[in-house]
């Protein structure tokens, strides 16, 4: 995950909407996938080492999540780059975010 | 967990045989009810919180069990007393054992 910060990001109120609103479908879609995986997993577990290899699942998947979703403004054009690349979101969910944001967005998911 | 060695408690083969059994007797009765457990939050799970909830629970469990069930011989009174008062093993169920180390445990059982 890229943590470089890239200072002097303004980003206006109805920015911050648009992104407050990206971010969360995003974690809404990531999370049901952990949510279906571990469902999944209990349903099939059979013997003490199925049990804690989803125990094993959970504990990387929430800390992962944890330092992945920081709506913080000084990382957010990295961060939403790595939904996309996973997955998890589309450019144009960012649609109405200012034309140099979107455009560092889209260079970051290519690297 | 009671931890107080009882040193000088010798463990013929017959023995050994008898308490391994009961060990793995209760190992399978506790990890089951673990089983069940886990697979009841995360069928009921419906959003992240739930998630977390089962996988702490899992963490536990699995520290908790990974401490208790340690075969070594002194230790074994108190491990055999503590699963009989969690419910896990029947004392009827040590039958073979010499005399004084069953009257070890049933009085174990009672503090």
């Amino acid at each position: 995950m890229l943590t470089m910060p890239t200072a002097n990001t303004q980003w206006s109120l109805q920015e911050k909407t648009i992104a407050k609103e990206a971010f969360e479908l995003s974690y809404r879609r990531e999370i049901a996938a952990v949510m279906a995986e571990a469902k999944r997993q209990a349903t099939l577990a059979a013997d003490p080492a199925d049990l804690w290899k989803l125990n094993d699942f959970l504990s990387a998947r929430r800390h992962y999540l944890d330092g992945k979703y920081d709506f913080s403004p000084e990382s957010l054009v990295f961060t939403f780059a790595q939904l996309i690349k996973e997955g998890w979101l589309e450019l144009q969910e960012l649609d109405g975010l200012a034309a140099d944001k979107l455009s560092k967005i889209r260079i970051l998911t290519l690297m």
